[in-house]
């Protein structure tokens, strides 16, 4: 099942997608919003899947899907917690800032908490009032649970996964080493993250979706050239269940908790950092990992930041190149 | 106009409670639940005064207002940051564990993203499953913002704060190392944060709020006994206005976001750290500090983390000894 809320108000218009994204049913009946349907998701999830299903057949009113009505899934969320499962990103971006990485980072997951107030829509400019912040994209995996009991196991927490897609945890990189040395984590450093336009319940995913990871290739192209192709299935660290649970340790998770993977990054097949896919790699999901790359090459990064007029787009396919969670397509807006 | 919410589902049942906080009105007709009510401020305020006008007169049916029916005003949140306004309380925390304090703390606030995705109502249980992890509470001015503008000045900033209350941001202190110690700020050692049972708006106050700040006495008791008789508007660095504008800097903020001020804590009247009240100080708004204090003074700390069964109460009074904002009144509850 697929899940899309079309942009109305400040939590958007629950929708049920087709499965080839072409098509919706408006939920509203059964839940107005997707906040609402998570809320009570024992009664709702069972509607939703007969609308689907019904949807699928062609067996009640549709209407034409398009992306860019799309609000994020969920337009605000009660929480957004990201993690850095690919500690492979965490090991090469630090070694480019000289920073060493404590052994515990490949047993103890890193997480911050983000900002759920406001979330871009898929095809949302990305505002960006001073280019000298140094705006990066993050290309992600994303999970939506459902409530999780204070000290879930990891068993428990795959169990309350309910939802699977996309995001954008764009970034401001020039201000993280500032916030960073204040002890407290990010807040100015990361501004609102967009969301895939529809999240897709796991049994959809059917083999893509195994031990708590995506086994797709996450897409990123930067200004129309493809920029990333990495295996979001490879070099997860720590699966979306560790991921949930290590948020649960000391306290109950509410239900629409959004948890990040983190960037996607894969190790070259040598061992070392990940090359860009014009010579043959597997490229990267974010510009600080390039630059990380081409600092410990070369000495000093050559690829820049984003400007106004930059282009973001990041989306996984099936085996037909058919989009499953739909694209994420924004552009960098001045100001 | 002084509002509260009622326990009821996850976001409770709005109401608007009497100035002596006997009394409350159902607000349901004009939202139903706080959160609805400041996504539609314009049009639910001027009713809301016009029912808390009702209300005083005795002039529409009332209800006893009982402060362990209240759940958290807001039982969830889109937002929850919270600063550190009142340097003093950082630079002792620092000096105790050996850690140099940037002078740069004087003129740039400290906010960390908290989770908002539950919060604890003002009579809950604190759950505790580990006394190992090093229970404190911390006593807090907060405030409620509408939607808040990216780029905000701090005069934009001032105006849009709505509502004023106290928190009780418990805190974990012995996860707290490691986790700073691995740079993305707190998650496991924040766990839900309780608050009082009204958030009162800013008029309400009259002369205690002057320059976004709460010119009132922070009440702390702790196990029965006075522990925390701290001047909020005194010693805060960073009023309320500096701290919105610095949450605003690079993102807007959702209607309904919680700022938080940090652990209230003034100065001794010599300049060094605050005497206990039993001395003829102030006392302190968290263990932590006394703890400090006891570190520079004696070497080790002499006093003990929360353990199940010990309270905690934190109140604000007007000059007759009649609460404002309700009571914050806790019991560490094992498991």
């Amino acid at each position: 099942m697929k899940l899309a809320s079309l942009k109305h108000g400040r939590d958007g218009k629950l929708i049920v997608v087709s499965d080839d994204l072409a098509w919706y049913a408006d939920a509203g009946h059964i839940a107005p919003t997707l906040q609402a349907a998570l809320d009570d998701w024992g009664r709702a999830e069972p509607a939703l899947r007969n609308l689907a299903i019904d949807l699928e057949h062609g067996a009640i009113p549709r209407e034409r899907f398009h992306e860019h009505d799309a609000a994020a899934p969920l337009p605000r969320a009660y929480q957004w917690a990201d993690g850095s499962a690919y500690v492979n990103h965490v090991a090469l971006v630090r070694q480019a800032r000289g920073a060493a990485m404590p052994d515990s980072f490949w047993h103890d997951p890193l997480m911050y908490q983000g900002g759920s107030d406001g979330f871009l829509g898929p095809r949302d400019a990305i505002p960006l009032k001073d280019e000298a912040w140094g705006c990066d994209l993050e290309a992600e995996i994303v999970v939506v649970t459902g409530e999780v009991p204070l000290g879930a196991s990891r068993e428990q927490a795959l169990a309350a996964i309910l939802l699977v897609g996309l995001t954008n945890d764009v970034s401001l990189r020039n201000l993280i080493p500032g916030e960073l040395a204040k002890g407290f984590g990010f807040f100015q450093s990361k501004p609102a993250s967009a969301f895939s336009p529809v999240f897709v319940t796991p049994d959809a995913l059917g083999d893509w979706w195994q031990g708590g990871k995506l086994h797709r290739t996450l897409m990123v192209d930067v200004n129309g050239t493809p920029f990333g192709r990495a295996q979001a299935g490879e070099d997860m660290t720590f699966d979306f269940g560790t991921l949930v649970a290590h948020a649960a340790k000391t306290r109950r998770l509410g239900a629409g908790t959004i948890i990040g993977s983190g960037t996607v990054s894969n190790r070259d097949s040598d061992g070392g950092p990940g090359k860009p896919i014009a010579d043959g790699g597997v490229g990267y999901s974010c510009l600080a990992e390039v630059r990380t790359v081409e600092t410990i090459r070369d000495g000093k990064p050559a690829t820049g930041f984003l400007k106004a007029g930059d282009t973001v787009r990041i989306w996984a396919e099936d085996d037909h190149h058919r989009s499953i969670f739909g694209a994420i397509e924004q552009t960098v807006a001045a100001g």
